[in-house]
């Protein structure tokens, strides 16, 4: 994984000239060496003999209690001896691995009652945001009648995937268990329109006395190269009427350029950015007076890296709910992921990563929304729930993970997509 | 899960007065600040403005190529801008996310045939690595019958594991597929002796013309607070007779103080090292001419740690395959993991950690066998095998995973463990 070249070639020796280098360059220098290998970047600064840090206040007072607070963590980690630390110990150290529970958390999964209980030949799939509305909840979904068939039938009317020929529709509960379909919310558009084939991965905002849907949308016909929009539709209350909006909110990167004629996803002569195919699984946040539309970037000529598929999430914001949206500079957002699952959390934003690249089924957290460290790792012993949609009226501020108490997700059973519902809970004594 | 404390006092401006710290406690303070905060890091060794580096040979020329390298990984990686990196993709360049998936896979598991085809009321599971003798494979494994009861039946006797009262027993094939179950290899020792109670989760090392059996002990009763030790047995054929030694050559650290008499595991006044509870999992490897002990600790009250379970791996070492083994001053090895799995590869030994801690599902490389690096990320999709046993004769030098194409693991059906074949693959196109 560490790619040990060119920069090896520039042998730091502590007794040759000085070169003055600007501060850019020693930082990236720096950055460089340390995915080539962190002990080797500790070797290149500490042992050149030239370096001169200037700090005020740092006494032997400071460094007494930086090496305290060391041996307790060391305690903490159950470490045989501080002073010959494994690798795998520095690393613990470092990325302060001996933390508690706060921000770590296991899953159940229930089935649900009513109308979403399992139902052999309907697909129900990517619920929303659960939202709370006087007493009763409300979540959106994608649903779609029937089997389906890949892209090789050679007929475009055929359903090609479980969300393919789809629609949103949306159920309600009074207790979060037994839920009632009420119907359609968002269907297709008519022949020609830009929805006109599917409409999926529906989330849901409240802001200001309306409601706000986002989700996918495919025109036809839907083959291997189709690039998936984001929609929006508006409604004053929880059931609608939707009203649409009269074009997608966001679209791919244009930066990619198919290779040839066939209709193969992973033949390119450039792949563009990470989200130059399809925008996916939106999800709209009213955050610092603006509104975060995150989304799931799928790549054209898609390849495996170390986590498997190569999946990121980027953000566009705006400062009017309708858009226009712009994508933030520093997209992709996370290096992993797949659905958008995106909460509140201390001024910042949190979001669960699941199932795709290698920080796939980690909690992470923004401060900023754009800026995502990882806060803990989830997927050891069970599986983080696909597709969380998240209970909005859950008191988010109690702890990092209130918001995920329960909420619904979907799995798969005889073929079909049904809903299900999740809980997270620490499943170990004491 | 960063602790911005302590440090952070020691305010670092470039215009105080000088202070010189040794080498040492520059490496300290930089770490420290490290497993602060990565930006502050860098912050902290470039904003200071005495930094001088001695840099030999690195002109115009290895920065232009350092930056040509670099456009290539973000290009390689998706990110839109490479003037505004958000953290994650800062994190993805430093840390190689890029790599390909040399390192990388996931995994199918599939029914085996013959005698070790699931059994209701019998309990087969650990299995160890698959040696082929002539044109036979064999593997070893914890067999138990009946059900288990936990420790509050108030009856000694009763079976309170899946592997109490449980023996190592032996099976063999010829195509990986079709076992036949020889017969017991290991059995429990007299009342009294250190092996009264159970043996199980068998490894097995083929050396010098002979076989050796490392696994763990129970001595009764097997309590909550019962300490799990190793034990080996030797035998000139793979089938055994096997002898064993007279005594365990491995046994928890001594350094944990349960709290009070009550049969509680949690309860200490002193948690001591990450094996002070139990020694599990043994896997004994031949390597640089000494003898390599691998096996996971368990810890006096353990909690949970961001990953998981506090579950972490030692490694002890010998000049004689019979011991004494003397436990590596550098453990733990890991900080994450369950059952041990490890192969040779390119002169190291590379590793699969499973289920627990916040490294879980990583693939791992350690240059010294000591000194592990993750190298890939395998847990998104698929779940690697519980318990492998890896298949000793499958060329391990073709690439980093040709160890694990095949080989045997367990699952749990109806309650009760039964040994499977995995498979491991890449499993997306191109």
């Amino acid at each position: 994984m560490f790619k040990r070249t060119d920069v090896c070639k520039s042998q730091v020796d502590s007794s040759a000239v000085n070169h003055q280098l600007p501060g850019l360059t020693y930082l990236y220098i720096a950055r460089h060496l340390m995915f080539l290998d962190q002990k080797l970047l500790w070797i290149f600064l500490i042992a050149s003999t030239g370096i001169h840090l200037n700090c005020r206040n740092f006494d032997q007072q400071d460094v007494a209690e930086v090496e305290h607070h060391k041996i307790e963590i060391i305690k903490k980690l159950g470490i045989s001896n501080k002073d010959s630390l494994s690798t795998a110990s520095t690393r613990a150290l470092e990325m302060g691995y001996v933390a508690g529970p706060d921000w770590w958390t296991s899953f159940r999964m229930k089935d649900l009652k009513g109308d979403l209980t399992f139902e052999a030949g309907v697909t129900r799939r990517d619920p929303s945001a659960v939202i709370k509305v006087e007493e009763t909840y409300y979540v959106y979904y994608t649903k779609s009648i029937g089997e389906s068939h890949g892209f090789r039938t050679g007929d475009p009317n055929k359903k090609v995937f479980p969300w393919d020929l789809s629609e949103v529709w949306c159920a309600s509960s009074n207790d979060g268990w037994n839920w009632k379909e009420i119907g359609l919310a968002v269907g297709r558009g008519e022949a020609g329109s830009y929805d006109d084939r599917a409409v999926f991965t529906p989330e849901v905002l409240y802001h200001q006395d309306k409601y706000y849907l986002v989700y996918q949308v495919v025109k036809a016909p839907y083959v291997n190269r189709v690039k998936n929009k984001v929609g929006m539709a508006i409604a004053d209350k929880p059931t609608g009427p939707w009203k649409k909006l009269d074009a997608p909110i966001l679209e791919p990167a244009e930066n990619g350029v198919w290779l040839g004629e066939e209709d193969n996803r992973f033949k390119v002569s450039a792949k563009g950015d990470f989200d130059s195919h399809k925008v996916h699984d939106p999800c709209l946040m009213y955050y610092k007076n603006k509104f975060y539309l995150y989304y799931k970037g799928e790549r054209m000529g898609e390849e495996h890296t170390l986590g498997g598929r190569e999946i990121k999430w980027g953000v566009a914001i705006s400062d009017r709910v309708e858009g226009p949206y712009r994508k933030s500079p520093f997209n992709p957002i996370t290096n992993s992921g797949h659905e958008v699952c995106v909460w509140p959390y201390e001024g910042g934003i949190a979001a669960m990563l699941t199932s795709d690249g290698p920080e796939n089924n980690t909690i992470q957290w923004a401060p900023d929304g754009i800026n995502f460290e990882i806060k803990s790792h989830i997927g050891g012993r069970t599986k983080p729930p696909h597709a969380a949609g998240l209970v909005r009226s859950l008191d988010h501020k109690r702890s990092p993970l209130a918001a995920l108490e329960w909420g619904l997700c979907f799995d798969r059973k005889e073929g079909w997509d049904y809903l299900k519902r999740f809980e997270s809970y620490v499943s170990f004594a004491p």
